[in-house]
């Protein structure tokens, strides 16, 4: 795994961050000293990706500590900037999770809060590794083809959005590594291009073949018979097996529902949230227009003053059952056969 | 209809072109007096939309035609133009069916290659008026709403593709005009934008309420309930009512299959090609790499030298099965319930 980038990862001093916003131009890390910077780089996305911002998020709490014994806090000023930084982005449960477990420790003293970062950023490498191969295993022996496989996926789950080598990625990556995979169409995931910018750095890098698309392709990619399975990672899931990801996530499983084709998610069970029932109860991120409307170099006003505007919801739910697979660390459920992760992990 | 802006018209001696590639930020027309700038700005996609390249093919020929007088251009020669005029763009059938129609007078003379034209334009303006009434009173019976209605589009349906008021956005605007349009979700329509910077455009010149949205949003629009159909266009539709559209149109019709709402196709029948049983057989243009990767500025090359490629074809199939109303200027075939095209107007 040596050559995968780190998205996140501690100097001792300071929380590094490969700048997600700068790829695949630029290759930076930006040094993070203090809880409001890093909020601002969750939200601008410098950092993103469930799994990662759950990393960051715990170490972000070792931040706020050693901020507060620099600049004298009160209890209260670092209960707000740890709440400030739980609360960056609402859809991913990991963010939350994360801060919460590495918060808990705050009374044994900063060790203990790095330790617990320290022990998230190992469990998330355990369960990438553990995903990738229950998926690769689940796919070969469902798809049951003589040939290596053609994968479909959305929005970047590798590396860059975890502690190791992803989630849906990690699950092609295994595949690659076993000699199995024959290509990757990655759909570019507008508005912020992170399957175009990310996911096909990534594999570039790796010398992984694979093409990219419009997202609106995905449909008769999957139809047509051009892939042999979608993967993608999940950002919350909840009991009977719902999944917010990211925006456009719910077509490509209708596709593959309507192509008898295999739709697998991969996602660590701290994506799970077994305390929601479904995912209607999900808050789905509403972002900024200019994301969408500033690649349409300036929409024209109209005459009468009113202007284009955009709807911009950053994820969409998926029902379970549409999920073929889910993959976590502890295995595979067949979701929409009926194996719903509030049965089988409560 | 007069304030929609003109596509295409003929101004005696040249074809004036609505410059779309500069749509939305400068209005401009270019004036084309030969076959082969024809060719480009079809390719160039300068003028698009299948009715409008069916019109302005139908002029080329007329433009063929005084080019081979005033060139001294052999028979061979004036052939050889019109074919590669044909030729342009595969897949929509109203090139093709419209420079036929217009070569056919060749022998009789320019006059006759023109009104054969100026019979083109005048049969779209009448169709577009006829599914626009059609259209609006199909979905109004069918939604049974006592309100307003939301719809999703996806491209440039309007007056730019069309020589009149425009197919699926002729019967948006009918929707408007009765005062029973609430609002429209705008797919951008990637990787050239025709949503974001064209149907958005004529939308705002006429006030007519509408967001823009990603196009990987449109599957969770329509099962999350924010519109109460689907309308699109159609570049070619066979006897089965397979329907070749804008690349997005597969995944949008799924989704309203998903959720029970009414997915339309609004297209003349010069869009119909009825020698074609299927659309397995329909010849799908793929386009530049470039249209697909430029908007990312960059793909950074791999360590071996390989290169992040794309995968972008113009246009998906989607089966007859999933078109719940095929909307012509001669009615509303229920397609999805088993009235064919094939059967009903061959």
């Amino acid at each position: 795994m040596s050559h995968e980038p780190r998205a996140v990862s501690w100097t001792g001093t300071a929380l590094s961050l490969l700048d997600q916003t700068a790829l695949p131009r630029t290759v930076r890390r930006l040094d993070v000293r203090d809880v409001d910077t890093l909020v601002d780089a969750i939200v601008r996305l410098a950092v993103r990706g469930a799994p990662a911002i759950g990393v960051a998020g715990a170490y972000g709490v070792a931040l706020a500590v050693a901020q507060a014994r620099r600049e004298n806090w009160t209890d209260r000023e670092l209960a707000d900037a740890v709440a400030r930084l739980r609360a960056a982005r609402p859809t991913a449960v990991n963010l939350a999770v994360c801060v919460d477990r590495a918060a808990a420790r705050i009374p044994e003293g900063l060790d203990a809060v790095l330790a617990e970062a320290d022990a998230v950023v190992r469990q998330d490498l355990a369960a990438n590794r553990a995903m990738a191969e229950a998926g690769a295993d689940w796919l070969l022996k469902r798809v049951d083809a003589d040939r290596p496989l053609r994968i479909l996926t959305h929005c970047n789950t590798g590396a860059l959005a975890t502690a190791g080598v992803g989630t849906a990625l990690g699950v092609i990556r295994e595949l690659h590594a076993r000699g199995l995979l024959e290509t990757v169409y990655v759909d570019e995931t507008r508005p912020l291009l992170q399957g175009a910018r990310l996911t096909a750095w990534e594999l570039a890098q790796e010398g992984i073949p694979h093409r990219v698309q419009v997202d609106a392709a995905a449909a008769a990619t999957v139809v047509g018979g051009l892939v042999d399975a979608a993967i993608v990672g999940a950002d919350r899931i909840t009991r009977n097996g719902d999944t917010a990801n990211k925006t456009g996530t719910l077509g490509i499983a209708l596709a593959c529902a309507h192509a008898g084709l295999p739709f697998m998610v991969a996602a660590p069970t701290s994506t799970l949230d077994l305390a929601t029932a479904k995912g209607a109860s999900i808050r789905i991120e509403q972002r900024g227009e200019e994301e969408v409307l500033n690649l349409t170099a300036g929409a024209v006003t109209a005459p009468d003053g009113t202007r284009t505007r955009a709807h911009n919801p950053a994820f969409d739910v998926t029902p379970g059952t549409l999920v073929t697979a889910l993959v976590t660390e502890r295995g595979v459920l067949e979701v929409a056969a009926g194996e719903l992760p509030g049965d089988h992990w409560n």
